[in-house]
């Protein structure tokens, strides 16, 4: 229950449809506001944050949504604000950055961290910056991006970066969020691609090498190399696209044209083969069945003779007493029918 | 419904303690009945072979359970062949063969292919070869091994090796009801391991390259070397236990008689470090909270009101008339609360 940075003591209170039109007239308070209802734990902010959600979904933008991902310390920040001024330049941009950070459970959050690392892009008016709390009910990773997501969409933010460490299972998470991947490396981490970021190039629309401007031109060069080796290796995402390499550096600004004509590009190209939007309503359909899962298990762990039951029949089978498949059985038979009062 | 290879009408006439006497003194054909039980999707066939199941677990011999692994055409019934006989060395040895195979749901299951196979384990008393169908009732890989696994232990054979294929998630399966996985590796196929077989790698205690027979010494070598190269730079399932690579053929014999060792020296340095019966314990722990998920999965997806809604509710999902979490919530709420009479 970490994450109930403002209070909702009257929420009953809150008008859902007027919620919804300051959300979609622009009001950022009141986006930052339903997005702490989605992140809270408490069930009548998630009753009251589905509700607005519902009426958002309505209002929608057409939006791009682009995932950058990499091993900490790659320079992700950075690139991002770079990359975020770059995208800036088109006047009918505006902005959503949103990260996913697994220590933000901890800390309470790491707004002021994130806005002070991106600090040219946290002043304007067009960007919007949320940090998103990486746990979800259950732990592990959390579906509430994807929410918030959809309501950065509906305050009018077509351009939508979700930033993740590259760490564990955050980068499947990513892809069944965005569009488009984009993989940053260090320079000369190139030679351990083979062996060891197998799952994560997979899911790579491109690849940027970050920090050229502090590295050798020869470690580089490797790097990009070897880099387009682990490609070709690699399964193809889509038949039409072949990911790039794209050297970068933040402080020189090398690269980050580059990187968001690429973004483009691959956007041109998928919408032209209609699997752009294929991919969006497979990501959908595939969130729906996640959070029927997770629904049903919510329901289930959480009701009150379950707990009890499986220490006990965990306990029986750990001592052979009963097979695990007759107390699975048992388990869910007293979870569906409830003791007649 | 692909399963039903023998008939049980007269099910419930089956006197279960009965049964279980049987299965206990080494009646044949008794375990096989109880394994096709198991493997039906009857519903009065599953709850029969969970009663027999229940009273098999008493019986249950201390076991060694031996995965073997690795893609299609590297020898692996060849492979087992020569060890089994190895193993049979020791009298005191019985031997269940458990073949997971993914085709056999199609064709029906695949037994006399097994057993032809295997030609001189299967003319043995003390071997008992047995396909196992790869899918469950949700598709994808199947508990029921596991299951198998206990009848046949429950039967007095106390070698028990299952036979993968070690393509998609099936290796995932088989780490989750062995002790000890055996990787097999065609000559020449140790250059595509960095890049290719890490999952699998991963979890193999050791790895036996086959057809050394057939291939020139060079490409042995290296495909040895490149092997250990990949192992070293995979994390150590147990910090006690490196895996080996063996040259192998079971044409000339090679390396059989090193496998058998390899596997009893693993199980005495684990044994001795009690990580023997605690990997047991975790594996035991993990199938009973998987199957609960799936027994709820099934409760769910069978409840007569859900398959209708589920489609429903995906499509406005679809069409952004509510959210999927909205739709979620409506769908499990439905199936908590049935309507009233």
């Amino acid at each position: 229950m970490a994450h109930h940075p403002r209070s909702f003591g009257r929420i009953n209170d809150i008008d859902t449809l007027e919620f919804v039109r300051e959300i979609t007239s622009g009001n950022r308070s009141a986006l930052s506001r339903a997005i702490t209802l989605i992140e809270s734990s408490r069930p009548d902010h998630q009753k009251k944050a589905h509700e607005i959600l519902d009426h958002c979904l309505q209002h929608r933008t057409s939006s791009l949504r682009i995932g950058i991902t990499g091993p900490p310390g790659v320079g992700k920040s950075t690139l991002i604000e770079s990359l975020g001024l770059e995208i800036l330049n088109n006047p009918d941009n505006r902005l959503a950055v949103l990260t996913i950070d697994p220590s933000s459970q901890q800390s309470g959050g790491s707004i002021l961290g994130d806005k002070a690392r991106m600090e040219q892009l946290s002043g304007k008016k067009e960007v919007y910056i949320r940090p998103s709390p990486s746990s979800g009910h259950l732990g592990g990773t959390s579906p509430k991006t994807h929410e918030v997501i959809m309501l950065a969409e509906a305050a009018g933010f077509n351009i939508i970066i979700v930033e993740t460490v590259g760490v564990g299972q955050s980068e499947i998470t990513i892809e069944s969020m965005v569009d488009y991947i984009l993989l940053l490396l260090l320079p000369g981490s190139g030679d351990e691609l083979q062996g060891i970021k197998r799952g994560i190039m997979e899911i790579a629309d491109s690849v940027a090498i970050t920090k050229s401007d502090e590295a050798d031109r020869a470690i580089m060069v490797r790097s990009e190399s070897s880099c387009q080796a682990a490609i070709r290796l690699l399964p193809k995402k889509y038949s039409c696209w072949t990911p790039e390499v794209i050297l970068s550096s933040a402080v020189t600004g090398q690269g980050i044209e580059e990187i968001w004509k690429n973004i483009q590009d691959f956007t041109t190209v998928l919408t032209a083969k209609g699997l752009f939007e294929q991919h969006r309503k497979k990501q959908l359909n595939k969130l729906f069945t996640a959070l029927v899962d997770e629904q049903l298990r919510i329901a289930f762990y959480d009701h009150p003779e379950i707990e009890f039951s499986l220490q006990e029949l965990a306990a029986k089978v750990e001592k052979n007493l009963i097979s695990p498949f007759s107390g699975a059985q048992l388990l869910v038979k007293k979870f569906l029918s409830p003791p007649i009062q």
